[in-house]
C-alpha cells in the first residue's frame, strides 16, 4: 500500500472521479493514465489482472472529446471486469487453461451496458478457474502478499484494494463478491437475485449465480448500483434516521475466529455509541442447514454446466469439475428437490424475519485473510446468496496495523436500494476512515 | 405434408437413423443429403431456417469415416437449432434485427455437447424475436400454412413436424416448447428446471429458461435426454405396468376450445380403453394464480435481460423490449416477492399432489393453431414452466383431416426419467399411429 504521490488520482473514489471528469478538472486520460502507471508498479506483485486493455488511453482520449449533453453517467471512468465476463476486445479466459486466449464476439450484457454508460474497461480480472473451483487466481493480498485477497473474486477485490481501479466487476455463487471484500478491505456488493442480467457471464449455479462489484465507499458501489436499475425504492417509504438494526453471528458461531467476533463487536460498539440501537439475536434454527443445501443445489447446478467440458476435454478439465459432473458428492435427486424446497421456505421465512429490521448485520467471513492463495470458506456468505437477499461487506478497520476484515449487512429482497441508502448513512460509525 | 417417395430416409425416427448408421445400413451424408432436399423442396412454404450449415454434408462424410470404437451417441445425426443458441459456425441472429449476421465466438454449451457426441448442427431455425417477444417467426405450421406453428421455437417444431430433420432444439419460457408442439404435432420436451446448461441460449427469464427439444416419438427425445444427462432414476423405483395417472383441465378450463377438451377425452377414452384407470380431478385452487405471478417474474427478469440492449438501441429495439424496461405491467418489487413466494410455495405443494400419481396428464394448447403467425396462448403451459416440472407434449390425433392437437404429460420435479418412461409405455395407446 506505498508508492503514493499526495493526492494521487488514484485515490479517488469513483463517484469523485466521474463528478471531477464531468466538471472538467480531471480528464479521462489522465486518471487511465495514473490507474496504469500504478498497476504497473504494483501488479507484479499483486497480479490482480490477467489482460490489459491496449486501447483505454484511446478510449479515454475519445470520452473527453464527447460535449457534456451525450455523456453517460459513468463518463470516463475505467472499470476492472472479473474475467468470467464476456468482453469483445479483450480475451476472456475464466482462468481456465481451456479458454487461453479465447475471444468472444461480444460483451457480456452488463459490460456492454457499463460502456453505453461512458465506462472504460480497462482490463480483466484474475479469477478462481471458472469462477467455481479448480485453479486459484494467482493474485495477492495487497495488505500482506503472503495472503489470499480471497476468491473467485480475487483480482476484482485486489485492484481497487490497492487503487489499481475505482470499480470493478465480480461475481458470487457462495461468498465469491463479500469474502474477498471482506480480506481486501473495500466495500463489496451482491444485489438481489435475478435484477442484473447474466447475459454472458460464465454460469456454475443458475440459482445462485449474481452479478456483484467492489468500490472503495457505499456511494461507489451505489453508483453502479443504479446504473444497473437497481434503484427502486422498496419498501416503498425511506428509512429513518435511526435504522432497525439487528446483529446475529448466524448459525455457524463455531467456526468464526477472534477477529471475526471481534470485528462484530466493534460494529456493535460503533453503532451504540452513535446512538443507535442494536438487537442481537439468532436466526430461527430452520436456517442452520442452508449451507448444506447450498452445496447440493451448487454441485447438481455445477453438473449440468460442465457437462460438456467433461465430455469434450476429459483429461485436460481439472479435476473439481470431473468432481461436480459426476455427482461424487452422491446426492439425489431427492436431496436436490428438498434442497430447493428448503431455498423456497426459508426466502419466505427471511422477508418475514426482517419485517422488523431494516437491516441484519452478520460475519463476512471465519476471519483475516488466510495464508496462501485459496478462496476461502463461503460458510458465511453462502446462505444469503441461496436467500438470495442483497448483502454488502463493509470495512471495519481494527486498528491500522490490523489486516482487514468487514461485515455484512444484509435486507430483505430487493430491498437493494434501502440496503444502500442504509449503508451509506452507517458507513462514516461503521467506517470511520 | 407431400413428397414422399416410398422409405424416405427423412422419414426415420432419431433412434432408427443413429441405429442404421451405427449398423452401416445408412450414411450421415445420405441422410444429410435427404434432409436438405427436402428443405430445399418445401421451406420455400414452410420457412422454418435462418441458416443452413454449408459445411453440413462435408461434416457427414467425416463422420461415416470414423470407426465404430470412436463414435458418440449421436453420431451421424443431424440436428436443428433455434437461433437463440450460439453457434460458431452458423450465424445466431435471435431473430433480432440487432443481431444479423452476429456471429458467436463458440457453442452453446448443450450445442457443443451434441456435436461431442457426433451430431451435426444442420442450420439455426426461426423463433420470435429473443424467444421473448418482438417480432414472430416467418415459419407457417406444415399442416395449413395459413396458420402459425406456435412459438417462440416455431422453426425447430414446424422443422421436425415437416421432417426437415428428426430432432431440433428448443427453449421453453412460458410454452415456448410444448405449445408448437402440440400445433404442430411433434413430441415435445421440457426437462425440470436447472438440469441443462444454458451457458450461450439467450436467456429472456432466468428463473424458467429451460432448454428443451422436439422429436417425432418419445424414444427419440428420450435419446436427446439420455446425452444431456437427465436419465437418473428418480423415483428410485421404477413404475409399474399400470402407472398412476391424473387428469385435468387445470384451472382455466374456460379458455378451453371444443378441440382440446375433444383431445383430453379421448386420451383419456384411449387410457381407459387400454385398461388404465384416470382419475380426473382439479388442482388445488392455489394454483390459479400462477399464469399471473409467472407474468410479474417474467416481465421483471425481461426487464433486467434487455436493459443493455435498451440502452444502447433504443429506436431499433422492439417496443415490447423497451415495455419490459420500463416496467410497463407497473408490477412493484413486492408483487415481485410475492410471486417467487408462490412459485416456491406451489412448487413443495405440486410434488405433494404428485406423490400419489406417476404422470399428470393437462392440456397442451387452448386449441388448435390460430391463423397467422403468431406464437399463440401460453396460459396452459406457464405454470408448470413456473413449477420447473418435467413436461412432455404427446399429439393426440383426432382424425386424418384434423389439424394436430397433444396433451401434456407431467410428473414431479427431477422425474424427468420417469416422465419419459411412462409416456414411451403410453404413446402406442395416445398416439396410435
Amino acid at each position: 500500500m506505498d508508492g503514493f504521490r499526495e493526492r494521487d488520482v488514484t485515490q479517488l473514489s469513483a463517484t469523485a472521479a466521474v463528478a471531477q471528469i464531468a466538471e472538467g478538472r480531471l480528464t479521462s486520460r489522465a486518471l487511465v493514465d495514473a490507474l496504469l502507471a500504478r498497476i504497473s508498479l504494483r501488479d507484479p506483485d499483486v497480479r490482480a489482472w490477467l489482460a490489459l486493455s491496449e486501447t483505454a488511453r484511446e478510449l479515454a482520449e475519445e470520452c473527453d472529446a464527447v460535449p457534456a449533453a451525450r455523456r453517460g453517467r459513468l463518463h470516463g471512468l475505467p472499470i476492472g471486469v472479473k474475467d468470467v465476463f464476456d468482453t469483445f476486445d479483450l480475451p476472456t479466459t475464466h482462468n481456465s487453461p481451456l479458454y487461453e486466449g479465447f475471444r468472444p464476439a461480444a460483451d457480456a450484457a452488463v459490460v456492454d451496458l457499463l460502456r453505453s454508460e461512458g465506462a472504460i474497461i480497462l482490463g480483466k480480472t484474475d479469477t478462481t478457474e471458472f469462477a467455481a473451483a479448480g485453479r486459484n487466481a494467482a493474485t495477492a493480498n495487497p495488505h500482506d502478499l503472503s495472503r489470499t485477497p480471497g476468491g473467485s473474486s480475487a483480482g476484482s477485490a485486489a485492484a481497487v484494494a490497492d487503487f489499481h481501479v475505482p470499480l470493478a466487476l465480480a461475481t458470487q455463487t457462495g461468498g465469491s463478491t463479500i469474502r474477498p471484500a471482506s480480506f481486501c478491505g473495500v466495500v463489496g456488493f451482491k444485489p438481489s437475485f435475478g435484477r442484473v442480467s447474466r447475459e454472458g457471464v460464465r454460469i456454475y449455479a443458475q440459482s445462485f449465480d449474481t452479478v456483484g462489484w467492489y468500490g472503495r465507499s457505499v456511494d461507489d458501489v451505489a453508483l453502479l448500483a443504479s446504473v444497473l436499475g437497481l434503484d427502486e425504492e422498496f419498501p416503498a417509504a425511506g428509512f429513518s434516521r435511526n435504522p432497525r438494526i439487528a446483529l446475529t453471528l448466524g448459525p455457524y458461531k463455531d467456526r468464526l475466529s477472534p477477529e471475526s467476533l471481534m470485528a462484530l463487536t466493534v460494529a456493535r460498539e460503533r453503532l451504540e455509541g452513535a446512538g443507535h440501537r442494536v438487537q442481537v439475536l439468532d436466526l430461527p434454527p430452520e436456517f442452520e442447514p442452508l449451507d448444506r443445501h447450498h452445496r447440493v443445489i451448487l454441485h447438481r447446478e455445477g453438473q449440468a454446466s460442465f457437462r460438456n467440458l467433461a465430455r469434450r476435454h476429459s483429461s485436460s478439465l481439472h479435476d473439481d469439475f470431473h468432481h461436480r459432473v459426476e455427482n461424487r458428492d452422491g446426492s439425489s435427486l431427492a436431496d436436490l428437490a428438498r434442497a430447493y424446497d428448503a431455498m423456497g421456505s426459508a426466502r419466505i421465512a427471511f422477508d418475514a424475519f426482517m419485517g422488523d429490521f431494516d437491516i441484519l448485520i452478520a460475519p463476512s467471513a471465519p476471519g483475516f485473510a488466510p495464508i496462501g492463495r485459496g478462496p476461502g470458506d463461503p460458510v458465511f456468505n453462502a446462505s444469503w446468496t441461496l436467500l438470495g437477499v442483497p448483502c454488502l461487506n463493509i470495512p471495519i478497520p481494527l486498528g491500522s496495523s490490523a489486516l482487514p476484515i468487514g461485515v455484512t449487512l444484509t435486507a430483505r429482497r430487493f430491498a437493494d436500494k434501502h440496503l444502500l441508502d442504509v449503508a451509506r448513512h452507517l458507513e462514516p460509525v461503521l467506517n470511520p476512515t
